[in-house]
Formats: structure tokens, C-alpha cells, sequence
């Protein structure tokens, strides 16, 4: 009996992510022993062709980025990853090029990041390519950041730098002059996980989340859960120096950065008294870390420039209906 | 700031199934403490309307449809269910009743099964309603059910009864005259995961795993597994009156039952000494199990008449691809 193509598939391209508890991706189901006295910290992402990433992106790229937008809410929560388990819905027509190109990209970061494939699910869809990968972290017991913490005085901090991955949509689809370099593309199709970060601010964020609809929108998430509102400063919020080069050519491009999601940073709340601590979090996991703004009474995100005009977008983030 | 589409779905329909550690469904991840000495079982399975359900199925059993195949991976495995992840990608147009109705059939069978959902995604789709469910059981170290271990000698026997899920698709195409009291259309619709006799076989099958793309192909996989082939019997196979009896109006339809998969019973190797622990399993568990055949030497899966004629299919089951 010759196996039929999609368990050749499985076999040739898959199989060799499989991990330890993954049983050679030949059984119904994994096995995991989940590392003792810890606590499991599962998250699960979808990506659509066209909606969250483009239909000619590049399939190593793409692989990667649906791993990183999972193992950034593993950040977020302070924990450290396990393992995964993905499912493809691969048009009919699909070359095994680009199958290929896109393992590649997650055996990739399967060895930057430390985790492998446990299982998944392999289909054809009569539509758009549909990726949904579910992951595994842990993290101590009692330990893990959440949205729910701030306090009205905390301060709002952010990591890295915020906008790059809508200006680098807008960069491929020819929106934005000045890419040469490819930054703003290279942010949008692979994203950085904050994972050090987040372990080193746990038990020094009071609340946590990944920015990834948005900055205002998501900082309205924080607010919410608070039971109070924010402020930031516009000039406050970190941008790369294409992000920078991208606004001073065209100041309309505000609302993008501050609004546009696909950043992957993360959006914390610190006691003000704790900014050496949260610098000290940023330092040792090598990434910059930046307050730029502050917990208030009261509802809603308020964006303020030098001057206190209100700079508050119409529309706070992305949001799929 | 009101809350977008996306956010108020999540909200009027998702949280209410939400379990102890989805943490309402409002943070970046789940938190889980899995139960101390067991070890967790972990499988995916995705549905694409047009592929895996027909697009006007009514939306109660397409939700139940999708967590009972990943609870028959479990079940497969001989584990206990623990709670699941779900990503859902639904068309822009679709109405707020079809997801309701399609909640309201999860609610129902996280109740029967004991489960509750710890996660998940919603996006949207320019294309068919794709959805991709991760499950998490446990099982004792060292106890689960695999797909390996069967020996030439062992009996094959399947829980149930085979090809009502194949025929129930054609019959709700109307290629089946005799489905009048709805049967295998309910079938197709709502399969049975057996996880009372997958639990009830740890310990007593030497390999099992579940039918899920054809009796003849599932059966190649134990026997490749074991470095083995296998016989089965047409006429032991186990088939309910409804489908006995679009079988003899059109004896045509018999690779359609070897073959069409979506059965979901469990299929499994046992000593052929271990009849009676089989059948006490089955009993405990108050589903029929049948023997259909052995494992023999050789390779490839055979089917055979009383008289000895091969019937072996030409195709022996679904692939995607």
C-alpha cells in the first residue's frame, strides 16, 4: 500500500520538528509530562492568507511569524515555552517548495526559541491558506503576569519599539516611501518575542499584555481591567529610525503607529517607585524598555502631545468584524 | 471607548464556556495546573466547511462535530478529557444566530464530556469557515493507548458499528434512498467519542487508535506500526440497521463503508487470548465491540468474503491530498 500524499507529506516535511512526547507525529495524540510543580500557560493564534499575513510573503517568514505571535503571548504572561501544536489549511494546488520553505522557518526557531512540534493537523481548504498553532509554556505557580493589576498612579511602559509592523505592511504594499533597508518590512513579517522580558518582569510588572491591535486599543485593555483610564505622550512612544524617517516625511502616519497592531512588544504597568527595577528587567534581557505614559481615574486612552493637544485616534485598533 | 465586534463575540459568546484557568477569556493566555503524576495527551484536528462539514449543517452539531473528533483522539489514546483551545475563522458575513447556535451546541457537550475551553482566536475569513480545535486529556504514566504494539496473531476489533458516518454524508446528499428515521445523516453529523472504552482498554488492547479516515487505511496504520499486515472479514464488520439496509438495497455501497471514514469508533489489536477482558471492557463501558479479523504476517490490509474472496477496496480510505 503506498502512503497516500498527505501522510507523505506529514512525514517528509513535519515529522522532523517532532519532538520529544510528539510520538513521530504517528499517533492520535501527544504525550507530554508537564514540567512538576509548574503551571501550564496555553495560548492559540490564527493566521489567514491576506489578512494577517500577505499571500506572497515569503514561506519561511510565514512560519515564523505564526510561532512568534503565539510565543509572544507567552511573553506576556512571563512564562517559558514547551512545545506547540499546529494546523494547516493548505489550498489545493500548493507546491511542495513552498511547504518546504515554510518548515524550514519554524525548524529555524524551534532552536532560537527552545521548543519543538508535539502535533497537529494537516487539510486542504477550497480557500484561503489558514494556519492555527496552539502553545505550551509554564511558569511558577502563582507567577504569571496579568491583564488585570494596574493601578490608577502606575506608570505605562512598552518594550522595544512600537509601529514598526504596520509602517512595514504599508512599506511592501508600496504605501510608504522609505523602507531601503527593510526594517519596517523585516518587523512586520518577523516579529521578536519578548520571552526574556516578560520572565524578568514577572513579580515587578503589576499587569501585562502584548501589543499586537494596536497600542491605544490595547492599552485600553490594560485600562479596562483596571477599572480606570490612561494617558500617554505621543513623543514618548519608542520608534526605530525608520519608524521616525517614515513620520517626518509624512506626519499623517501618526494613527498607523499608534494604532496599526503587529508590534509584538510589551505594553506594562510598574508602581512609579519601580522604574529602576522595570530597567533593570530590560537590561537583562537585552531589550529597551520606555515609559510613556501613566495610569489614571476615569475611562478611555487619552494620546497627549508636548503641548496637551489631545492627539487620541478615531479608531483605536484592529478589530476582525 | 466602546468595544469593538471582535471583542463583544468574544465576550457574548465565548466567556460563558469558559472553564477554571481560561481566565474569561480576557487575557494573552491560559493558566493550568495539570493534575499531579498524570501525564497530558494533546491532539488538533481542523474543519473546513465543504471539506469536513457541509456549509448548512445546522451550526449546533458543527460545534459539536469539531470537539467530538478531537475527543475521539483522546479516547484513542485511553485518556480522560481536560479542556481544549479553539481557533475560529468565520466568513464576514456570518450571522450572530449562527454562532449562537453554534456556542450553544459546545455548552452542551462540555457538559456531557466534562470539559470546559481554556483559549482561543477569532478571525475573520475571505473564504470557507475554518475551524481548529487543540484538546488536552491526561492519562496515567506510561498507560496510554498507542498505535504501536500489535504482534501477527493479535485479533482486530472495532467498537461500534462502521460506515454509517460515510453513508450519512451521502445520504443528506440524497445518494442514499433510506435514511428516513435520520440515522447516519445524525451520525455524519455527531459522532460518538468512545472514551469510556478507550480508558476501559488501558491495559487490555496492545494498539488501538481511532477510525477517522477509513477502516481499511486506519488499519494500515496498526499494521505498518507493527511491521505487520492484517485480514478482516466483510461480513464480521459491524454495521447498524440503517446502514445493513442501504447495503442490501445497493451492495455497490460496501467500499463506501470500508472505506468513507468519519466513524470514530475505536480500533483496536488485542491478544487473542484477551477476548473476554475485551468484551468485559466493552461491556463496563456499554459499547459494543466486535472482532473483525488478525493481524497476520506480510504486509498490506486484506478484506475478505466468507467463501475467501478478496474484496480488498481499490482506495483505501481519505487523504487530503
Amino acid at each position: 500500500m503506498t502512503l497516500p500524499g498527505e501522510f507523505g507529506l506529514i512525514a517528509r516535511h513535519f515529522r522532523p520538528l517532532a519532538g520529544p512526547g510528539a510520538l513521530d507525529l504517528g499517533d492520535d495524540a501527544a504525550l507530554l509530562d508537564p514540567p512538576p510543580g509548574r503551571t501550564l500557560v496555553m495560548a492559540a493564534d490564527a493566521m489567514v492568507a491576506g489578512v494577517h499575513f500577505l499571500p506572497d510573503d515569503p514561506p519561511e517568514t510565514v512560519g515564523r511569524k505564526l510561532l512568534r505571535v503565539n510565543l509572544s503571548d507567552l511573553a506576556a504572561m512571563g512564562a517559558a515555552p514547551l512545545g506547540y501544536l499546529m494546523t494547516t489549511a493548505f489550498p489545493l494546488g500548493i507546491q511542495e517548495s513552498w511547504i518546504a520553505g515554510f518548515v524550514a522557518g519554524l525548524a529555524l526557531d524551534q532552536r532560537e526559541f527552545g521548543l519543538s512540534v508535539l502535533g497537529g493537523d494537516t487539510v486542504s481548504i477550497p480557500g484561503p491558506m489558514t494556519l492555527s498553532l496552539t502553545i505550551l509554556g509554564h511558569v511558577a505557580p502563582g507567577q504569571a503576569l496579568r491583564r488585570v493589576g494596574a493601578r490608577p498612579g502606575d506608570e505605562v511602559w512598552v518594550s522595544g519599539t512600537i509601529g514598526d509592523g504596520a509602517l512595514g505592511l504599508r512599506a511592501i504594499r508600496g504605501q510608504v516611501a522609505d523602507d531601503a533597508a527593510g526594517h519596517l518590512a523585516a518587523r512586520y513579517r518577523l516579529p521578536r518575542p519578548r520571552l526574556g522580558l516578560g520572565q524578568a518582569l514577572v513579580g515587578v510588572a503589576r499587569a501585562a499584555m502584548d501589543v499586537s491591535d494596536g497600542l491605544v486599543q490595547d492599552l485600553g485593555h490594560l485600562a479596562r481591567a483596571a477599572g480606570c483610564g490612561a494617558e500617554i505622550a505621543a513623543e514618548a512612544v519608542p520608534l526605530s529610525a525608520a519608524a521616525r524617517a517614515a513620520l517626518a516625511a509624512d506626519a499623517g502616519l501618526l494613527p498607523t503607529v499608534l494604532t496599526g497592531g503587529d508590534d509584538y512588544e510589551l505594553l506594562f504597568a510598574a508602581d512609579s517607585g519601580d522604574a529602576a527595577r522595570v530597567t533593570a528587567a530590560g537590561r537583562a534581557a537585552g531589550v529597551p524598555v520606555t515609559r510613556i505614559g501613566r495610569f489614571v481615574a476615569g475611562q478611555g486612552v487619552r494620546v497627549h502631545d508636548e503641548s496637551g493637544r489631545d492627539l487620541t485616534p478615531d479608531r483605536a485598533g484592529w478589530s476582525h468584524f
